[in-house]
């Protein structure tokens, strides 16, 4: 396909992009209005570079006929503050009727090898286009701000310096993760501890008033 | 219902005028890659101001407590170029899948006394919010630039100048809207002028490379 | 210059565009805070395509080096209500520090062969880059809705058959673009009657409050 | 100030807030097209709420003539991967002409007692109104993503929380704040081996090239 061939065949992938973005926004807005924890801190999106799809689809062996199955060319980045956000945001997910969970990988219960930590989901989304409905893939990560933090990094590194990481720089950045994870138990940990003191308040300012 | 309340009421109303905005204007940028004329100019969307949902709540004795029959506290608006786009862009809007057209008012084949053209569709939404799903009326509004130029002056002079228009200067408007409906007539039929041209030139093209 | 080199090249093209909307968008919001008449209905801003700037250079005989002075590279489009607004947009525009007005070209007063109607400013905008200030021409065009409705129509029909528009079809373009124009003018009229309606309605006002 | 008062005098804020966000998001498309990692990851901004800046007013006892003196009533955040990024932005908004630097407060270097670290410039951005040009004051804040992920949740804890959050918990934040920079700066360090290792590659391949 030249360059025409793709910018028009990834059209539906960005409109779908676009679409989602608006809709996952939306959920922190409700949340702002009811002046409540927003399980979504905020959400980015784009579409997979055609290089990138090319040189996956080598790597992965996907002949050019059947790159749609290519799970991840539109692509949603859902961050949240705490852990415990993240079951929310994916049951939420699941409950929507405007697409179908097709496929989820839990790269938080068994983090990859690298280190990497994130919840992917990969979901059917129904395009209304001119010529009707048509389907596509969308790949859904969802990860803490810590998550991101390192997965950013991680990545502009492995980008910029590919092939060049020494094994023993690979290392580090597995404990960076390592770290990076325990000061997220650690912030939930503290949010409990804190709605604990919360609760107690309400109940000593509750007693107070009857007496 | 205080400001927080009418504010968090209007959230999905917000919400679909998003969502549509973006799934209407994706209708442009399919037609822009095809590089073929596209049957949308652009798209705009407001959410009904509280005092204009009062006041026209009072004025058709709509109770609080059915508010949301109230069909265009969401709003939408097409404009289009040609008057033909007008029919293009409706029977695209029946076709969708992901909202239902409930009514329609077509004022263009019988425009109101004031001079007023548009076709007004009202659509249900489906919208996903954390408490599931919430269908809202959205109201789509669909007009050439004409009319659009027309509508804009005759609403700006009515808000800012309300009770005050004498009875010629409301017959002086719509006169003017009857030019602006010709001017969108002769526009249409030049376009079919400059097509046939289109036509003869392609077929006298093909004949001279035939020979 | 490869495709690379155009993308770099517009970069800065892009940028002044992108703040330019932000601030002249930013006009029309002070007015509907002061719930006024805004002079700006809407604005629009375009990078020109690099086959148009190619093609432009050609018409034009600009060497490719010397590329930087053509000046509708970054284009911003204004359009007003009525064709007085105009003016007030022209000296607003003239009165900001940041930027400096360098030519200008009145199709108003004289409108083109074509019909064509707009004033036309060239400004010298100030972009702050990471190596440091660097200068982009940008054209401004200030039109009436009316004016962009003509235009709109003119160009998609002069864009999509260019070369086939026959003669007896470009003179029923002019005489539809007189027909814009007095409608524009009738308009105007309209508006000014409205205005003294208004302040007939004041001033009775104020008087029976005084007895 | 009732509500509509409020709403005209953060105009002014609003919109420099936007044409700020559109300057600085400009920087990081710069890098992109240069295909160089970008000093500034994401930006956001805000207008700071009414109630808190009556809050803070009677915090800090500024009478409400005095309300501009205020310095973060228009807010911008830069988000940086890399501890050295923020030293790079910093000397590049420095350098800018839009606007001058009136003030900075460094919580890298000595970072709040509550364990927060950020980077604070006040600007002093000119603004053209329809009115003339108006100066009004912005604080930008310039942090890494882990200092980000840390002042979010501090912020939300303390938010939602305010007065209930017990000593030991705020001991636990300031540790998290610990770790969390610690983390910055092995991933400054890891990114210091992968250039070098980065460099020793590209001697090789060039040694291997000449022989």
């Amino acid at each position: 396909m030249d360059d025409k061939q793709w910018e028009r065949f990834l059209v539906p992938y960005r409109q779908a992009v676009e679409e989602l973005k608006v809709k996952l926004k939306g959920i922190r807005t409700l949340y702002e209005y009811e002046d409540d924890h927003s399980p979504i801190e905020f959400v980015t999106g784009r579409v997979k570079p055609v290089a990138s799809i090319l040189e996956k689809a080598r790597r992965k062996s996907i002949p050019l006929h059947e790159i749609e199955t290519m799970q991840d060319i539109a692509g949603l980045r859902i961050m949240c503050q705490f852990v415990d956000d993240i079951q929310i945001v994916k049951e939420m997910l699941f409950a929507r009727k405007d697409f179908t969970v097709v496929d989820q990988r839990d790269y938080i219960a068994e983090h990859k090898e690298s280190g990497y930590r994130s919840y992917h989901l990969v979901v059917l989304y129904p395009l209304q286009t001119v010529s009707g409905e048509k389907h596509v893939l969308v790949e859904i990560q969802i990860r803490t701000l810590a998550m991101n933090f390192w997965a950013t990094i991680e990545h502009s590194l492995n980008y910029k310096y590919s092939g060049n990481i020494p094994e023993k720089v690979k290392l580090r950045l597995q404990r960076a993760s390592e770290a990076a994870s325990r000061l997220d138990e650690e912030m939930s940990e503290i949010r409990g501890e804190v709605q604990e003191a919360q609760a107690a308040f309400s109940r000593k300012k509750k007693g107070s008033e009857q007496q």
